[in-house]
């Protein structure tokens, strides 16, 4: 609560990602309909565990075509630009340290930021590969003061019971003075803002995603999945003076 | 598998990435402890719920003080590279050109690929966000033949149990004709390799995880994310044609 307090008044733009469960909901409906000696929680991809919440979907039968009228893609040749092995040893070494150095930032400024910047984030957000090619999302850029600050009201609502019912005192102690907790996955959307020159903070709010998608009038097809508050940062941002585990404590091989 | 058959044999570098299930495994185990009568799936946070599978994890206790070594961070100030407002126009339109020519590609080829390249492309996904910044992963870099071939083997005969049980036969006919299927998340790795001149395509081979965790030795604490086949792409490596959605498909203003 205390990033939302924080933050929330100076969004200059609020990005929802919602995860159309297009995928989930067909996927579920044809194994309901084929597959019914089978165990469920063994059936279930794990695209489709990411997915699962309360809501029941209901089957939309025109869904079932979507496969279909990809069936015949031609397939083209693929070749990308080659470089010399300096060269990719260069690249990849410059990407790790421009990346090294972004960070959750959870003090945004209230500067405006132009919106042609947040259009190409989306666009490449956009380019992520995803199963079939269905490109299974809808990005929810909010600008408007009065839905941010009601999706402030909701995440605060939710996490005062999260803090209070849902979880032990203890992690909520420690929760609390590790302020907020982001997702462990990767964005490119964060990745994306952060090479434009703006800074984000990866947010999975527990339990407000039929809230916020009602809110936003999204169909019942979508989860929010991200929330990802987006701006410069303020003047006087901070960020917890923490290192990196080493390559030797992330990497393995075989 | 027509993916894994073509492709296997010519897997120059095979990534695998664990998330280590400690942050799902703690938090879990502090609910059960404090939080008895409350609904449990209602309690569950998306994270939690991405790591489910049929594996009880044995609660390691000393995991929960893995909080306490970071609660007194301290914080710093924080400002990063601001960049006018043209060059930012032109910084995220570059960058959306750079990944809207990326493709997940399937065929590629036996080349080595330099060692060095690979370690920078980890150290990059490293630097992802994470709740409480707790790093939760560990990546897995085969390059191994025997391995790579074992690996092969495990996701053959899963998928072939996916196919002819676990899912209905209109899907498999589908997803046949498609390829492979991959994931709708976004990956880091992906883009990595992609910047770095490499190619790969995200996989998440269904009920394959317990194996291949096993396989390469490592804990029941982890589990298996994502599996990366990385490397060039062959000279004859062909691509779906497909256009991407425009914007106004995907994005929502509010």
């Amino acid at each position: 609560m205390a990033l939302f307090s924080s933050v929330t008044p100076v969004i200059i733009a609020l990005i929802c990602i919602c995860l159309a469960a297009l995928w989930s909901s067909r996927w579920k409906a044809r194994r309901d309909r084929k597959v019914e000696t089978e165990d469920r929680v063994n059936a279930k991809p794990w695209a489709d565990e990411d997915l699962r919440d309360e809501t029941e979907l209901a089957v939309d039968e025109k869904a079932g075509s979507f496969l279909n009228d990809d069936l015949e893609v031609q397939h083209i040749p693929y070749s990308p630009q080659r470089y010399s092995e300096d060269e990719m040893i260069r690249r990849a070494n410059e990407f790790y340290h421009l990346m090294n150095a972004r960070r959750s930032v959870r003090f945004i400024s209230e500067e405006a930021v132009p919106r042609e910047v947040i259009d190409n984030v989306i666009r490449t957000a956009g380019t992520a590969p995803s199963g079939a090619h269905t490109e299974p999302w809808t990005f929810v850029v909010i600008q408007d003061p009065e839905t941010k600050h009601q999706i402030r009201e909701i995440i605060e609502e939710e996490e005062e019971i999260n803090y209070m019912k849902r979880m032990g005192k203890k992690w909520v102690s420690d929760l609390r003075k590790m302020s907020w907790c982001t997702y462990p996955w990767v964005t490119r959307s964060s990745l994306h803002d952060w090479n434009a020159g703006l800074v984000t903070v990866t947010t999975t709010p527990l339990n407000c995603g039929p809230r916020v998608r009602v809110l936003l009038g999204r169909p019942e097809n979508e989860k929010l999945l991200l929330l990802l508050p987006v701006g410069y940062p303020a003047k006087d941002a901070t960020v917890p003076d923490f290192k990196r585990k080493p390559l030797d404590e992330i990497m393995v091989s075989v």
